[in-house]
């Protein structure tokens, strides 16, 4: 163990670049805490010759990624570029055939070929870890595989983009539109300048289906997550649903049913402004995991930001020049059972599809104020066996058009295929002017 | 790494019956999570024969203890009886001695042999592992040790008793008095007989230690945690907090300050109703790191329970069963700096001596309602150049002594020898009639 451990970082990004002035102006302290020297033998980067504020002396720059991979002093590749195809994807390939340790920030890539490259790693002997790739420098995977190891996880529930719980959250504070808040937050470089990724909840169902991988033994199995984004929450539902004493946030939820089957979901969802995850504001992600014999743990912190996820890319550099493994899933790759559908690209967003879990819901609709409206409402609730706990109309003036007014409904415990089909035969009503808005109440722990 | 792992259990409290319980019903989950068996082969209890609802068929019941430390069956004892000397302290060190890895939940023995015990164990290439000494469920140590191994701790923040906290809230929510809420947390089993362990601070210090051990690399030094149980707390204080926005929690931190000393301190302290720790109610621990170059990540979960103790215990388990090994401290014992003081007995709770921070406080006076009071307090804040932020005079009836009435206080931030000097020369006044009450109040991360 005396031997120096050899890294080679593969993007000098913001990550990539903290992780190197970490290992670099810190060096003492990683041969403390590791026993062994780390040291940086080469980098590859877009740009050599950019500033970075601290010295890369003695480090070999390539201009090709994919040279880091069998370069013969390397020990450890850190894949801190980025993407589920294309050089990140033939880097972690060639690194483990060339009998390279890897170390990944990369949630696209292990959300569609985690399962694949962590039997390429087990059968090399190889570690495959990926503790940055979930909620940033949340240390939520060594926690589920390691920590949580002596339980039967039963749920995983988490805010896991920071980009959407920023935008819902000063929407909330301030009161602003949707598409007020995101333009800002491009500006303040919190969202893309292509916001999709993020909005409509595809990067926080990368990060859900790897969890679940870990916490229930199955394959990532990106497509059986049901995905709706946050684009059409209006600054009107968060009122509404300020009125109601909840907020409105971004959640992934993935539990194991009665019946074994495994239901994984990002969402937006009513949260009671009392609940610990109501309370997560701005760009931070908080997970719990419920489980037994623990009960339920919950952690929060910085779910991206440079340093933040270095702190996690480092934790694994030094559990791997400390000889401490774990397979990249927590158990054997190979021993995974199938998630509930085939791992395939996640193109675009997919509908989403809940489980039968019984929720309560949040119902917006748009009516003409005429005499009559509630009562071929309340009838058509009638007719799907769905009880109301509460119809409210809001003073607020609607936007467009003249003489409609909203209404708020919420539902009593009920089967999501029963609102939506009585939601669908409410948008049939004349008097019912927009398609009825639903979004189900946070059910607790 | 096929070998069976051989268990002995010390100690079949409701933590040990658990652990045994978990090792036995969900055999075949262990042998998943850890690609071995892992297999009890001996226990000692007080009772043999106690009904513990599951068959311990094939198990050895040792009525010694001491027994499973010299057993040549025994790969790793679970020392779970307790207590910093006696019968913990000879099995750990006789373990240790024949070979045996050792895991533990006694945070009062690490407290006051952790620094020796960690040595003994490196020097033999052992393992002494003790996920449960610290906040129950909670993961803390292997957060700390682990996951943020690439940081420069610059402070730990904790809520780290469970009864005082349990104690606390109840007080807060439901405007009782300390010494009915501890009467009743006695009968629902969530205080002992004699709470002075917990509601003294002692408890909390001996975890306080072992985490400032960890975070900053010095042996633990408990008589160098400055303590201050909540005996004292009233009903009143919890009230007037309430109307400066604030609850009255026990809280543990350990810092850096700048001059690199380490000050460590359990003490009662206002917390903002908004702060995140204000909302950790009931017997819930919850612990924060702030560092470089993560930024701060706080972990709240069960800080006690045999389910959730029992959760931790496991996860070192399986970390051995997989060859996954840290030392106790993070780092080798032999490297650990001397804390600030030598590790001697906590016999009484230590009078707290804060360190030179900057601190806001609350301060509770009782007076004699009569013209002059007033200006007499405020000269003497003048005179220790305290600068007042606010000075109250509620109008809730004190007990006791007539014409008297209670004044509050609240600084701007001063030291708190300032603060020491002038409540003592307060208490000096005539129209003052009892000793001054001071908290600090909470300065945020």
């Amino acid at each position: 163990m005396s031997k120096v451990l050899n890294v080679a970082i593969a993007g000098l990004g913001t990550v990539g670049a903290e992780v190197a002035r970490q290992l670099i102006e810190n060096a003492d302290h990683f041969t403390h805490q590791s026993g062994r020297a780390v040291r940086i033998v080469a980098v590859s980067a877009r740009d050599a010759e950019k500033a970075r504020g601290f010295s890369m002396a003695g480090v070999d720059f390539c201009a090709d990624a994919l040279a880091l991979a069998s370069r013969e002093d390397v020990d450890v590749v850190l894949e801190l570029i980025g993407g589920e195809a294309g050089v990140a994807y033939d880097l972690v390939l060639g690194a483990l055939k060339n009998g390279r340790h890897v170390i990944t920030a990369n949630k696209a890539l292990l959300a569609h070929h985690g399962h694949a490259l962590a039997q390429m790693a087990e059968e090399a002997g190889l570690t495959l870890a990926a503790e940055a790739s979930v909620a940033g420098g949340i240390p939520v995977i060594k926690m589920l595989k390691e920590s949580l190891a002596g339980n039967q996880i039963t749920r995983i529930t988490g805010i896991l983009n920071g980009t959407c719980n920023y935008i819902l959250s000063v929407m909330q504070h301030e009161h602003r539109e949707f598409a007020d808040v995101l333009a800002e937050a491009q500006k303040l470089g919190y969202a893309e300048a292509d916001p999709s990724f993020d909005i409509d909840g595809i990067d926080a169902a990368h990060k859900l289906a790897i969890l679940a991988a870990m916490g229930f033994g199955t394959a990532p199995a990106l497509d059986a997550v049901a995905v709706r984004g946050i684009r059409d929450i209006t600054r009107m539902d968060m009122e509404n649903a300020r009125d109601l004493g909840c907020t409105i946030r971004l959640l992934g939820e993935v539990e194991r049913g009665d019946s074994g089957a495994i239901s994984a979901e990002i969402r937006p969802i009513l949260l009671p402004l009392e609940s610990g995850l109501a309370k997560i504001d701005g760009a931070l992600n908080a997970v719990s995991f419920a489980g037994a014999p623990i009960g339920a743990v919950t952690v929060v912190g910085p779910g991206a930001g440079a340093g933040a996820t270095a702190s996690a890319v480092l934790a694994d550099v030094v559990d791997l020049a400390m000889g401490r493994h774990s397979p990249l899933f927590g158990v054997p790759a190979k021993s995974l059972k199938q998630g509930n559908s085939k791992t395939t690209n996640l193109s675009a967003p997919t509908p989403a599809h809940p489980p039968g879990r019984m929720e309560k819901h949040f119902i917006r609709l748009k009516v003409y104020d005429r005499p009559g409206v509630l009562a071929d409402i309340t009838a058509i609730l009638r007719g799907h066996d769905i009880s109301v706990e509460s119809i409210n109309q809001p003073s607020r003036a609607e936007d467009g058009v003249n003489g409609a007014v909203p209404v708020i409904l919420t539902t009593h415990e009920v089967k999501p295929k029963a609102v939506a089909a009585a939601t669908a035969e409410m948008a049939e009503l004349e008097a019912v002017l927009a398609e009825p808005v639903i979004f189900p109440i946070y059910h607790g722990a």
